[in-house]
């Protein structure tokens, strides 16, 4: 966490596409994945330029025989809970492992066999890195939590218990998909504000929400909380999320215990987990408190708040059916940085235990949706067109108040820092494809 | 789900505590759980009078060899979710099955092989008997939702969507525990409304609240909804819930996304799941519903309505450290009946799937607390004390606006039917300990 860099940091692999500029995916990054090769098992492996080094097969024929068994025997699993649980320290050595491996200047002989394990990126079919217990979703952007308050209450858009209380509600671990699964247009009960009574049908405000998520490495016991300073070693790594909602149908729904059939009907995530270590050196304190907010109560106020945030800029995209059609490129409609939120993830983990709650190997803790202050920067639809009130105009001449069907999202996400690598997480995609009828 | 009774109804046992009146485990109950003897792993079972049948025995000495495979199988698991896989036709021949082997009259010589499956109840320690993946809780009780905000919102008690939605959150699946499971007291932040800031300590209003849970079965694919017709031959079965709430955070943190932290640090569940087919007799038409109540929207609306609610009797007793130490018995604070939801199990199932959430096999859905119309049926102290207001007496002379360090809570259930054997859910139990403070 500290920022300082080590001499790896200034390695290039013998993977060229790794050591190309803005690429991603360099020698220091290798972040984790699964995905599947015909009718196999899915195996694990590690994004390096524009392949996947195959965990699996590498395991297999021996290439990682210096490391402990149990990290050997994780990375033939078919997600990488096993590998989270063999902590810090096997990550870090099966990390050191490969970056040798594929480094420039590796063993010649070697290399051979590691050439063996490579697969092309293109074309992947990826799966659900990681088997999610139990998903978390909090609220950590205030200017999300703003922007989204002013809609509803002009006079008080922020809660009062925002700046003490790193709000979040418990998510749907069933209904998480990984990237490039179309999202259904779900159906569900919605009210005008002029209709006396709701109907059922197709969500009308169907959105999408830009998220980081942090995956759990190390939980802790029923009723044993993890201190704050001990949170932020507890998250193996980070992912890009979708928290699909629908609008219309969380307005109605959501008074008096909050979101529920608006947002269960699907969540994407990337298919790459970035670990913390490849993130270290793009800690920064974070930006969003201000002069005069409160302290944060003890139980949240880490020692190093030089290092809590991470600057990631994240990104959303959008490509319509008819824009796909022209040969139009997907249009940027959102671009903001995670350090802009109010609580960091070490909050996060710290808030959700200090009752006694239990964290697994494997839960997923969503930041909320990321906007920044300005105006490019709103990481929803609800926000952007202050709920369809100032629709979007897309290339082709389309608008936009909330998704159409056959409409892709996109984000994105990467750490820049001038002299090092460009670390990236890779895509989280979703088509919506129309509503279908309850079946008989 | 008709009522009618085969004669099975009429059969007794050669266990001969499953035959005494209100025993709760006659041979037509049989109810499954899982339990641990020594160091083994856990082993399920079926409980019946005053012993428990042990499954993983039972297929091994080969007592369940006319069973499909995947039935055997599934017996010698460790949860019962294999067995909730083979669907209603494998479980029902398994029922039919062990009640043979069990009823008076049952073949002699194999009498003796079932003999030696059987354990004594007494002293067991049980298992949580289901892989919970996915825990929703929902808020069917019309009359615990009007209490409650009635508290709050004197003018308008109700939510204008209340009559419409069955209202639910999602759970948290990782901190669900036992019966008997000491339950820690949680810390949390609170703010009085006189205090200018929150602050972090024990929560001092700590809560139980009275619920049923139905279990999964088979569950659905992401995108298809489970029609209502079809929703109640989903549910396995049926088992007591104690949602312990942290009223004062729950207070200050459940705006703008629902409680959190305030339930999360345990929930209870009962190590008996009754079957939907036990409980058959006990199917009724459900009772909140009143005259001029919106009719259910069609996705909501079962054709059997007469046949929608259950007729279960649920019960909250407590006891403090005092009382124990005195030798007196645990006192009664609320007799309910799950007939007064106002939001049937199946209408829980078919409104959690109406926008393609996926359910799985396992997944719990709670009924949230069930309170009845009248002073001797509310289902937590809040409604119960009214916030505190008007604080319960026990026999010691002490007084309980919210729950103590010691107290111990027992929820209890049971079927009755005119000229039938008492069907019993048996106890779902826990008690107060301490708060500890965080790890270093």
């Amino acid at each position: 966490m500290s920022g300082v860099l080590d001499e790896s940091w200034t390695w290039k692999s013998w993977v060229e596409a790794a050591n190309v500029a803005g690429c991603g995916f360099p020698l220091q990054n290798l972040p984790f994945c699964a995905f599947r090769m015909s009718d196999q098992q899915p195996h694990l492996g590690v994004g390096i330029g524009d392949r996947i080094l195959d965990l699996h097969a590498a395991s297999r024929i021996g290439l990682l025989k210096r490391l402990p068994k149990e990290v050997r025997f994780a990375c033939r699993a078919t997600y990488l809970n096993d590998l989270m649980e063999c902590g810090d320290a096997g990550v870090a050595r099966l990390r050191r492992a490969l970056m040798a491996m594929l480094a420039e200047g590796a063993d010649e002989t070697q290399k051979e066999a590691v050439h063996r394990s490579l697969r092309a990126m293109e074309g992947t079919v990826f799966c659900k890195p990681v088997a999610i217990g139990d998903y978390t979703d909090f609220y950590a952007s205030i200017h999300h939590a703003t922007n989204v308050g002013r809609l509803f209450r002009p006079d008080q858009p922020l809660m009062p218990n925002y700046k003490w209380v790193p709000i979040g509600y418990h998510g749907r671990a069933s209904s998480i998909v990984v990237s490039g699964t179309p999202v259904v247009r779900p159906q569900g009960q919605r009210k005008l504000p002029s209709a006396e009574a709701p109907e059922f049908g197709p969500s009308r405000q169907l959105d999408y929400e830009l998220e980081l998520g942090a995956y759990v490495g190390e939980g802790n016991a029923l009723g044993y909380p993890i201190a704050i300073d001990d949170a932020e070693r507890r998250i193996f790594g980070y992912s890009l999320v979708n928290d699909w909602s629908a609008r219309d149908v969380q307005a109605w729904e959501y008074q008096p215990l909050g979101p529920f059939l608006g947002k269960n009907f699907a969540t994407t995530v990337s298919p790459w987990v970035v670990t913390s270590e490849a993130l270290a050196p793009f800690r920064v304190e974070m930006a969003a408190r201000a002069e005069g907010d409160p302290r944060p109560l003890e139980y949240l106020a880490a020692t190093d708040v030089q290092h809590a945030g991470i600057s990631v800029q994240v990104e959303v995209w959008l490509s319509s059916e008819a824009m796909r059609a022209k040969g139009m490129e997907a249009v940027r409609l959102c671009a903001a940085n995670a350090r802009d939120l109010y609580w960091s993830f070490a909050q996060m983990v710290a808030h959700h235990t200090s009752n006694g709650c239990n964290l697994e190997t494997g839960d997923l803790l969503a930041s909320g949706t990321i906007s920044g202050p300005g105006d490019g920067s709103r990481g929803c639809l609800l926000e952007m067109t202050r709920r369809g009130a100032e629709p979007v105009r897309l290339p082709t001449g389309e608008v936009r108040s909330f998704l159409e069907d056959g409409d892709e999202v996109t984000l994105r996400a990467f750490c820049e820092r001038e002299g090092l690598p460009r670390i990236g997480f890779g895509e989280c995609q979703g088509r919506i494809v129309p509503a279908r009828l309850p079946t008989g």
